[in-house]
């Protein structure tokens, strides 16, 4: 598959654990920082997004530990979308630490107005931006 | 479903985010904190585990949010071992929040030795009380 | 020094270092639970104070390690009010593993409007029930 | 005070509290990191210093919070070392997002041998790293 965007963190010391691995929940972290540079990256800060009332709120998550991350550990995350909806989407994931696949799941989000609490639509700007993210299955 | 096991948490103040929900990096650790109690029930704490030699390293988790959690709520835990195999197993969780069920899924686990870091057979005696943990199916 | 009010918490899994330690911004979540519950058996939970409209920021911690805090350890954390002022006040703690002190410092907090984000007064009721928390010295 | 180093850290959605506020245990996350790119910057990664075999332990740790930090916030942080002993040293932070101090204070770390647990001489070239870091007093 074919990712779109790309973000590199290092590895906290405070996010691994007593084996010096990445702790699972954590991964979920650096996921998340993803998002946030993916958004940043077409001009949508979640910030902003929040202040339009809109919140990307998961209703599910799941990733595969593949291999043992490290504390200091730079990760290549790869994303991309997919399953576009009208109010939902999901956002894909490949990590890599010196080009081996370590980890890879999704997080699955839905549009949610902020007020009510309640699915809405996603704003037809955030929706074409993350349109064009969409993951490109390989040939 | 039939969980055999139940552990209550009640949700600190530094696990929710801006709306007032609990991260969904945060389920896992009380996840965790679950599994620990579970081990502990039968004599035999994550700690003593680790003693032998042994961790029981996560290479897969997923989680389902139905309804949010917020700050100081009680989690009633649910949980029970799926899928035994002679050195990896399942544990299922179904998360209630006053009776309702905000979130269900799984962790899947190898067991490793953690000098070698490869995979190696459950010890007999955790097999068993990890076995005696079975989720059954309803009628 | 004798401390009014005790909380005990065990030690997860997530919170160590990989040095296996209580990693030391992981002390401060559980002197936090530790607030919270003071808080609540004088019934006033804090989540009861935000719904008023008021916060508890703060403005200065300490603490000092003493002895190191491993996975699974039992904290028993003695609390208690100093410095009592109109709108702010201190939190002592002395944190105790198997009898022993293994850290002893403070939280500083200003009760704080959280529509206006300016100080304001402790409520009447929550300034009596922290006073009634005083530490007292040792004759 | 003239702080001879400087890193910058965007805050995480994670790390801030209902009330949008970087959470105080979460400030020393951020340090943390600010001391391992201190450390990396004169070529002693931490993980290479642990290879050596030796900790960087706290014994103390001290922040004021001067202003809220919220989501997204850039901590430029400024650091520098301070009272280098034989086997233990300051750090002092001083924390600016858009030029104002939020946040000011210190971690007292002892040099530890990792496998006895005990305090330690800072290696020599460690020692002349971190004492060219030495904070200087205005005039």
């Amino acid at each position: 598959m074919k990712y779109p965007f790309k973000a590199d963190f290092r590895v906290a010391f405070r996010d691994v654990d007593l084996h010096n691995v990445l702790h699972h929940s954590n991964y979920f972290y650096y996921c998340e920082k993803g998002r946030v540079e993916l958004l940043r990256s077409v001009n949508l800060p979640y910030k902003k997004i929040m202040e339009m009332g809109i919140g990307l709120m998961l209703v599910e998550c799941k990733l595969k530990f593949i291999a043992p991350v490290k504390f200091d550990d730079i990760l290549n995350m790869h994303m991309g979308t997919d399953k576009m909806g009208k109010s939902s989407f999901k956002i894909l994931y490949s990590i890599e630490v010196d080009g081996k696949i370590v980890s890879e799941g999704y997080t699955h989000h839905v549009c949610v107005n902020l007020k009510s609490n309640k699915p809405t639509r996603l704003p037809e700007n955030l929706f074409a931006k993350l349109n064009s993210f969409q993951i490109q299955e390989n040939d």
